[in-house]
C-alpha cells in the first residue's frame, strides 16, 4: 500500500467502525447544498461533459483570482501532475514527497533526480543550482508528508533559478487552504503571467471530495495550450464539473473550515508534543508527521488498529525509513481518541 | 473539433433546443433507479474510492462473464486505451478509426502504422502479415465511424497472427451491446486466458452515461498486472464506481435497449437509403455513416443546424475526405425529424 485511505483492507481487523487518520480530508465534510446541486445535475449524465470545461474553468478562475485562460482542470490533482510529467524531459523531486511524483515519472520513462530536504525539512537554495533546461521541478507546498510550506523568500529564489535555467516549477498546493494565511502563489506569479510555473490545487482535501476527483491548475496560457494537447478528453466527470461550479461560492464554509483546522491543529500539536517516545514535527496543514523513537511503523500501525484508528505508515517515503507515521487532523472527538490512544502507547 | 457532442459551441446558431445526432448515446436513457443509487452514494464522496475497485471489478466480471482478476476499469474507455498505448512500443491502427487511437499514440511519442480498411470497409487478412513483436493493434469492433463488426472468422485469423508475432490485439468494443447478437469476444478468447488480447467496453454509450466516465476491460491476468502499474490512482470517480455496481443488473433495460436500437436502425437505414444524393453505409450499431454525393460536410452541417440538428462531420477521419457525415440513431420522433430534413436536403 502506498496511499492512505485504503480502509477496506483493514475492515476485518476491528469490530466496529474504523476511523481513518491515514487520509487528510476536511473533517467538516462537504459544503451545504452540494447534494441538491448534484441531484439537479443527474440529467447531464446522458451527455458528454463540455470537452472544454468552459463553465468549470470560469468558476475555478473566479475562485483563484486568475483568468479563465490560465486554468487547467483534471481528474484529481494527480492527473494534472501526470500530464506535466508527460510534457517534461526530466523530473526533479524534493524528497520525501508524495509518491506519485516519482511513480508518474517512472510510468513515462522520465529520468528522476532527487533533492533531499535539509535538517527538519528545511530548504537549501544551493541544492537548486544544478537545475537544467526542461527539467520539471515538483514541490509540495505544503509538502506531503512533512506538512510544511516553502517560505515566500525561498520560493521566489527558487523561481528565479527556474526561470534563468529554463526549467519548470510545478507547485502541488492540494492542501493550500488548510494553511495559515501568508502568501498566495497565484498572486505571487501573476505579474510574470505564470511563465515557467504552475500551481495545482484540488477539491479533494479541503472541500472533502476525494471521491469526486477534481483537480485544477493555474499556469501560463502557453502551458495551458501545451497540456491541453496531452489531456485525455472528458477526464472530469459531469458531476465533478457541476460540483466545481458550486463549492467555491460557499465563503462561509471556507472560513469555517480554516478556523476549525487551525484550532484542531493547535490542539493536536500541543497534546501530542507532551507524549513521550515520539517526536512531533510542526505542521502548516491538516496532517502531522510523527517520528517513532522506540518502535517501527508496523508496531504503531497495529497498536492503533486495535483501537479502531488507521494511521498512515510512512516507509513508502523511503527517506523516512520505517519509524515515521502521519496522522490527519479530524474532528475534536476523534482527535481526542487519537490523543488518548497515544497516551497509552508504549 | 475532433469529437462529437460539443453542443455548447453551436447553441447560439439555432433558436430552440438542438438535437445532438453527433453523439451516439442510447436514446432510452439510463437504467431506472440509478438516481436513487447515486443519491445513496453521496456519503461516499468524502472518502477516496477503493483504490483497487474490488466491488466494481466484481460487478463488471459478472456482467462480462469473466473472472474478477481479468478486469481493468478506467475513466472512460479512452483512459484504458491510453494506458495500453503507454505500455506499447508501436501502435497499429485500422483506418478510418476513432481519432483518439492515433492521438494517444502521438501524445506518448509512439510510432504509428496505419492499415486501411478495404472496399466498403472490408478487412483483408493479408494486411496484417507485417505485424511485429510488441505492436499494439487497435481495432474498433464495431468500428467508429464505419459502424461495422469484424466477422468472427476474420477476427480469429487476425488473433492467430497477433499471437504468432507476439503482438497485442486491443479491441475497442464500446458499442458492443447495440449490435445484432453474433459472437462475444469475451467468450471467444476465454480459453486462451486472453493472452495477447484485451477487450474494452464502457458504460458510456449503451448505458447512456457519457457524463459518468466509466470504461472497463477484460484481458489476461499478466496484462492486468502490467496496466495496473501504469494506471492513475482513483481514476474512476466514486459515483461511477457505484453506478457500475448497479447498471449491469438491469436485464430488462438491456433487452429493451437492444430491441429498440434494432428497430430504429432498420427504420433509419431503410428511410435514408431512399434519399437521393447520399450513399448510406450499412451499420451494425447505433450510428450510420453517410457519404454526401453532391456537397461537402460543411454544407450538410449548416443545413442540418438550421433545422436544429447537429450531425457529425467526418473530415477528422482523414481517410474519408470532406464528404462524409455520421448520424446517431435516436428515438423515433427525432429519427423522423432527421429523415424529414434529409428529404428536403438538396
Amino acid at each position: 500500500m502506498i496511499h492512505g485511505g485504503d480502509l477496506l483492507t483493514y475492515e476485518d481487523h476491528y469490530e466496529g467502525e474504523l476511523v481513518d487518520f491515514s487520509s487528510n480530508i476536511n473533517p467538516i465534510g462537504t459544503p451545504n447544498g452540494l447534494n441538491e446541486v448534484l441531484i439537479d445535475g443527474f440529467n447531464t449524465l446522458i451527455a458528454y461533459p463540455d470537452i472544454k470545461y468552459r463553465k468549470l474553468k470560469s468558476a475555478v478562475a473566479k475562485y483563484l483570482n486568475c483568468k479563465d485562460e490560465n486554468v487547467l482542470v483534471g481528474n484529481g490533482a494527480v492527473e494534472i501532475i501526470n500530464n506535466f510529467t508527460i510534457a517534461a524531459k526530466r523530473v526533479v523531486v524534493m524528497t520525501p514527497a508524495f509518491s506519485e511524483y516519482e511513480e508518474r515519472a517512472k510510468v513515462h520513462g522520465k529520468e528522476i533526480r532527487k533533492i533531499p530536504y535539509g535538517e527538519v525539512f528545511s530548504i537549501d537554495i544551493e541544492s537548486f543550482k544544478d537545475l537544467q533546461e526542461d527539467e520539471l521541478l515538483i514541490i509540495g507546498n505544503p509538502n506531503n508528508p512533512t506538512g510544511l510550506r516553502i517560505p515566500e523568500k525561498e520560493l521566489l529564489e527558487i523561481y528565479e533559478i527556474v526561470k534563468k535555467r529554463k526549467a519548470f516549477l510545478l507547485l502541488d498546493e492540494a492542501f493550500f487552504e488548510f494553511c495559515p494565511e501568508d502568501y498566495d502563489s497565484i498572486e505571487l506569479f501573476k505579474e510574470d503571467g505564470y511563465k515557467n510555473v504552475a500551481i495545482i490545487r484540488a477539491a479533494t482535501k479541503f472541500f472533502a471530495l476525494p471521491g469526486i476527483r477534481l483537480g485544477y491548475c493555474c499556469t501560463s496560457t502557453e502551458e495551458v495550450d501545451e497540456i491541453s494537447k496531452i489531456e485525455l478528453p472528458w477526464s472530469v466527470n459531469s458531476l465533478a464539473d457541476i460540483a466545481g461550479q458550486f463549492i467555491f461560492n460557499d465563503a462561509e464554509y471556507i472560513q469555517e473550515s480554516k478556523k476549525y483546522i487551525d484550532k484542531e491543529r493547535r490542539y493536536l500539536l500541543e497534546e501530542l508534543s507532551k507524549i513521550e517516545g515520539i517526536r512531533v514535527y510542526d505542521s502548516h496543514t491538516n496532517y502531522i508527521l510523527i517520528k517513532l523513537l522506540n518502535h517501527n511503523e508496523e508496531y504503531a500501525f497495529n497498536y492503533f488498529l486495535q483501537h479502531g484508528l488507521v494511521i498512515r505508515k510512512c516507509s513508502s517515503f523511503v527517506e523516512l525509513g520505517d519509524n515515521h507515521i502521519r496522522v490527519a487532523i479530524k474532528d475534536r472527538e476523534n482527535n481526542k481518541r487519537l490523543v488518548e490512544a497515544f497516551r497509552r502507547y508504549r
